[in-house]
C-alpha cells in the first residue's frame, strides 16, 4: 500500500492493542511510534465502556493514550441522542446504561441496542420490540456479529439482537458505530483530515476493513483478536495484512 | 374465489379458532361445518404445544377435533430430527423441550429454535451460536415475527431470535413450520390431496397466506387474531378475506 498520502490513523482497540488484560507484544511501543508519525484516533465499537473507561484500562496496561484520542460507539450514541433531544429504551449492560442517566427522561423516541450481555432477556427484548411497533426508531450502537470472549471462544455480540428486533418489527436499524461511514467520517474530521488520506487498523474484516473502505479509507487487517484465516475469503480485500500492530510501519 | 375445485382445507388455530381461552363467536359451528364438507387439517406454528396438547385445549373449548387432524411445528420438527437420526441444542420452553426427551442423546447436529419465551437468555442464545459456529445446522421450528399476547398487544415470536442466530453465525435457518412449502405439502399429503386443490385459512398474511400461496394453495385471510388492516398493503393478495372463520362458506 501507498503510505505517503496517509495523514492520519484510525486504530481499533480490543483485539489490536490487547487481548483480555494483556497488551500484544510490542503493541505499547507500536502505539507510541504511530502517534509520533501522525495524528491517531482509537475507535471502538465497545458498548460496555465510555471513552474515559477505555483510557483508564489502556493506561493500566502501559499505553500512552489521551482521552481526546478515543471515540467509542457509546460516546457517539449519546451525542446522537442529545442532538435529537431524546432519550431511549436501552438494551445495554447496567453500567453502560448509567452513562445515559443525565439525558432528560423524555421524550423517548429511540431504542438503543449495544452489547447488553445478560440483559438480553426476553422481557427486555420484547419491551424494545413494543417500543418499535409503537413508532420508536432503532439505533444500533454497534452491529458486530461476535467477539472473542474471555474463554478464547467467539461469543454473540449486539448485532444478532439488533437483527432480531429488525426482523420482528420490520424496521431497519441505524448503525451508529463501525462500520457506519458516519463514524469513520466523524473520527477523521476530529483529526482535521479527509477519509481518503486516512488508514484504519483493525481485526474485524467487515466492520473495520470493509466499513473503512466504504467510507473512503484504506484498511490494514491484523492477524490478532478475532481474525480467522477464512476472513480473507469473504469478499473484502484489505489494503494490507499485518501479523500484528507491532509489525505495522507507517 | 373458485371453491368448486377445493378438495381439502387447512386451517390455522390460534387467532382463527380462538383468542386467549375463548372461541370466536360461531367458530365451533364453523369447524363442524367445514369438517362436514371436506377433509380438514388444523396446522399451527405453535412451538409450545404438541398436537395432543393442542387437541386437549381445543376440546375444552368445545371444538370437535381429532388428534389425527392436527399438525404442529413441534411435531414436524421432531419427525425431522428422527429422520436425520440426531438430537439438537434446543431453544424452547422447558415443557416443549421435554417433548424431545425420547430422542437419543447423540449425535447432536442441530440447533432447534422455537418460541422459547423466558428461555431466550443470553447464555442459551450464545450456547446455540457456538454450536452453529462449530458446524451445527440451524432449524427454525417456526420463524414468525410476533404473536398477539395475553395482554392483547403484539409480542416477539421465535423469528427474531432465529434471525439473531443467522446474523451472528452467518448461517441460514431451515424453516420447518409455516411458511415452509414442505409443511403445507406434508399437510396436504396427509389428506391425500394436491396443494392446488387445497385452501388455507389463517390470520397471518405472510406465514399463512403468502406461504400457502407459494406452496400452490389458495389462501383465505381472516380479520381476527393478529390481523391488522395494514397487512393488506404488504404485497400479498389473499384469494379471499373473511371477517372471521364463522363467515367462511366453502
Amino acid at each position: 500500500m501507498d503510505t505517503s498520502s496517509i495523514n492520519g490513523i484510525l486504530c481499533d482497540i480490543g483485539g489490536v492493542l490487547y487481548e483480555g488484560e494483556t497488551p500484544y507484544p510490542g503493541a505499547v511501543e507500536a502505539v507510541a511510534r504511530l502517534k509520533a508519525s501522525r495524528p491517531v484516533r482509537f475507535i471502538t465499537n465497545t458498548t460496555q465502556k465510555t471513552g474515559a473507561q477505555v483510557v483508564a484500562k489502556l493506561s493500566a496496561m502501559g499505553f500512552d493514550i489521551d482521552p481526546s484520542e478515543v471515540m467509542t460507539a457509546l460516546d457517539v450514541t449519546k451525542a446522537y441522542l442529545k442532538r435529537h433531544g431524546s432519550t431511549a429504551t436501552f438494551l445495554l449492560t447496567d453500567s453502560a446504561q448509567r452513562f445515559f442517566d443525565d439525558l432528560p427522561s423524555e421524550p423517548c423516541r429511540f431504542v438503543v441496542v449495544g452489547d447488553a450481555q445478560e440483559n438480553f432477556t426476553y422481557a427486555r427484548m420484547n419491551a424494545a420490540f413494543r417500543t418499535l411497533v409503537e413508532g420508536g426508531e432503532l439505533l444500533a450502537a454497534a452491529k458486530n456479529r461476535y467477539f472473542k470472549d474471555h474463554d478464547g471462544r467467539l461469543s454473540m455480540d449486539a448485532g444478532g439482537f439488533v437483527s432480531a428486533l429488525e426482523f420482528a418489527s420490520g424496521k431497519t436499524a441505524k448503525v451508529i458505530g463501525k462500520p457506519s461511514a458516519d463514524f469513520y467520517t466523524l473520527a477523521c474530521a476530529s483529526m482535521g483530515i479527509e477519509p481518503g488520506s486516512a488508514v484504519m487498523i483493525g481485526d474485524d474484516i467487515e466492520s473495520d476493513i470493509g466499513g473503512a473502505q466504504k467510507a473512503g479509507l484504506q484498511g490494514i487487517l491484523v492477524r490478532t483478536g478475532k481474525f480467522q484465516p477464512s476472513d480473507l475469503q469473504r469478499g473484502i480485500t484489505p489494503d494490507a495484512v499485518a501479523d500484528s500492530i507491532a509489525s505495522i510501519m507507517l
